[in-house]
């Protein structure tokens, strides 16, 4: 892209924000914006990954970061490929290093994967040439979440260095919240988690973040508020008593906000809970780039798709 | 097309035939006919919607609307994406407004929806600025399934204004139904509903048919005759006894046709219950023009597509 | 490909390897030889199918082949199209012969079907004027794993006359044994079959073969091993006593190879049961040429589509 010189990426994967540095997180940040930029024409395609192969690997359901990567894909002009892992050969029982050297063999050039387990996405990078993105493995990171909400928030400060963002919600089963921490903290951040004891993990000041229990404590402060899904599920497994009583005391409204700045920010990963982990007044008031943040996932997608640029 | 202006429908949606003019109508079924002919090319494909992207979000499946409007996008060189309800984020208990915000932010230019709900697609269109095209809301429309009815009637017989098309069947639930009486009336057609007491809603007059309870009775009047299928689960609803009751006094027989008129068409919307509604010697006669509508129905989409150029 | 002038096949359909003469089988393997050499290439597409529309029409789940066909299509520019059963009007109850015409109508190219019923891509194949290729029906053929074997075979050894093959395992349920027994024999190779007995058919001496019930009598004599999948639902079947019973009489290990030839070649159609049909040593050993299979399918699939070119 600049003088005709292809950058690309030290790595030939992306696993997680925390093997990259401050400057690589930048070069993603800097070169998704002219791939933003693409959506206001009206044919929003460059021909940058043309008879290139993107397979989207998906081991649980997510229609938002398959979509976000199938349409990434698409406007860089590779061809996608579906793979469901309730259609798949996983269902035969196959192992996730014999499908890697199915795909390998396949002569793909990319895989997107998501998978329940932590480290999946390692194997399956160690064991193929071609371009492993991480789109959630388990509870241990979402790499391109992290990256497209520090793209959001960048956007709209013009930097992340000294800004002050609290996760919200339930730390302990967040691969979202992981990356961010790790992201942010990188680029010079400082961040928050808040929650319920019971969803913040112990130990976790080492990964260098401050835990606080009420929000309204460090409201004044803060120039962004990510807010994280409450799974439904988590109530069975006594982490809270209800989701009546979760949104009562975490959830974000206008109350919570009220001493807020006016430059807060309000993110979220999506899909929204209404009522459980956000109102809609919050979720649809001014401070809230909840939908900047899904235009931003593509170019942050097509921008990682460009800066691997598919394997060894 | 016609000397290099763009010709555009008035709305940026296609949610009913209740919405449209006579003029938009036949404005529509004009544009279907060179796209028809493209189909005897070799290349069946044309530039047009380069660039585009077309999403098809189904919440109840339909193999045949989803392949003929996937078949229509990619013809017209759209990018399509497939959304599936079992797959989406509905699973996670996202509103339908939600749904459609995100897909709004991710740029995408046409949706096409499926919906059980009465009503889902114009709720959909009130909150994007994307082309709307409802594939089918619960029992109130199916647009593009009377258009194309329509223009394989006008095709046989060079007009619509004069005909007499009866609709026979499960009248009560069918947005087919719906559709056709609100195009055909439009376009100068009389239009008949035929079935059982119980399948026929009351007042149904006041759209401007006439009800009758015998096909025999009035088929030496009729030019058309469409057939709807029976859900083989209205049986549990004792909505009529058996689907072999149903087939005695409501199939489309050989017998039944004993004295219509040597032009008499036969259609169905598809799939067929051979058995049921219609008898195989009926599905396939020289009347049945059944195939035909599946050819014309990608036309017909290719249309509906090129003149709502996606959006606002 | 050659002097301009376009190659067919003669028949519009590829249906089985027992409806292929030598030289048709010829045809198909040398014609893959320049689609797989395209893979080492950056950009791994070419033109040839622009504007042809290939239908994956799957009535069994199949992640393997059908993402092969989907790969192949896509490299000749093919547009493609995924049909599910799943998700198909087949819920709905209609038949194979009109899902046929309704597709017809839809003017696509080439149906690609799996189907749980022998003879199903035959009957198909008589409906509609698309090529239709056989990807798996029933116990019957799987013409398309057949080839891919042969070209893997034919790749290593230059030749396949008077090679020695040994197809091992659940011979009464395979589509693929039957395949590569039709393709072989065509082929002048010498065809053996080993397995249990009561995984072989009775009088299956009458297609060729020389059936054993002992692999280890044999390796020595034999240029390739092809080893089958073990169904794991076939042990509630009381075919044989337990997968630990079939590892240790049946299970092609390192022992077993003992006396074979420096150049036997181990082979596997995917995907596979490590520690029951194979063993990890043998699957990853350097006789092994299970992955290349797998690329090698892509370029046959290739072959095949080009060679049929689109129906009548």
């Amino acid at each position: 892209m600049q003088n005709g010189e292809t950058i690309r990426l030290k790595t030939k994967d992306l696993l997680g924000l925390e093997y990259l540095s401050d400057s690589e997180i930048q070069l993603i940040l800097d070169t998704a914006i002219p791939f933003k930029n693409l959506f206001t024409r009206s044919v929003k395609k460059v021909p940058t990954l043309r008879g290139k192969t993107v397979v989207l690997l998906f081991y649980e359901p997510s229609t938002r970061t398959r979509t976000s990567f199938e349409l990434a894909a698409k406007r860089l002009n590779a061809d996608t490929l579906n793979i469901t892992a309730s259609a798949s050969s996983v269902v035969k029982g196959e192992s996730l290093i014999d499908t890697g050297k199915t795909l390998e063999a396949m002569k793909i050039d990319f895989v997107v994967m998501r998978h329940g387990m932590s480290g999946a996405s390692h194997l399956l990078a160690k064991t193929i040439n071609a371009s492993v993105i991480n789109a959630g493995d388990g509870g241990h990171e979402h790499p391109t979440q992290g990256l497209l909400d520090m793209f959001t928030i960048r956007d709209k400060f013009g930097k992340l260095k000294g800004l002050k963002v609290a996760l919200v919600g339930d730390i302990l089963h967040s691969r979202v919240a992981r990356s961010n921490i790790w992201g942010l903290n990188k680029m010079g951040a400082k961040v928050y988690v808040v929650g319920p004891s019971t969803l913040i993990p112990s130990h976790i000041e080492k990964l260098g973040v401050t835990v606080c229990h009420d929000l309204k404590e460090i409201i004044g402060e803060l120039d962004v508020i990510n807010i994280l899904r409450i799974q439904r599920e988590r109530t069975a497994e006594c982490l809270f008593p209800s989701l009546h009583e979760y949104y009562k005391i975490f959830g974000v409204t206008e109350d919570t906000l009220k001493k807020a700045n006016k430059s807060l920010l309000i993110m979220h990963p999506g899909p929204m809970n209404r009522g459980i982990e956000i109102s809609s007044a919050v979720a649809d008031s001014k401070r809230s780039v909840i939908t900047e943040q899904v235009t931003n996932g593509i170019a942050v997608r097509m921008s990682v798709l460009y800066l691997l640029g598919g394997g060894k």
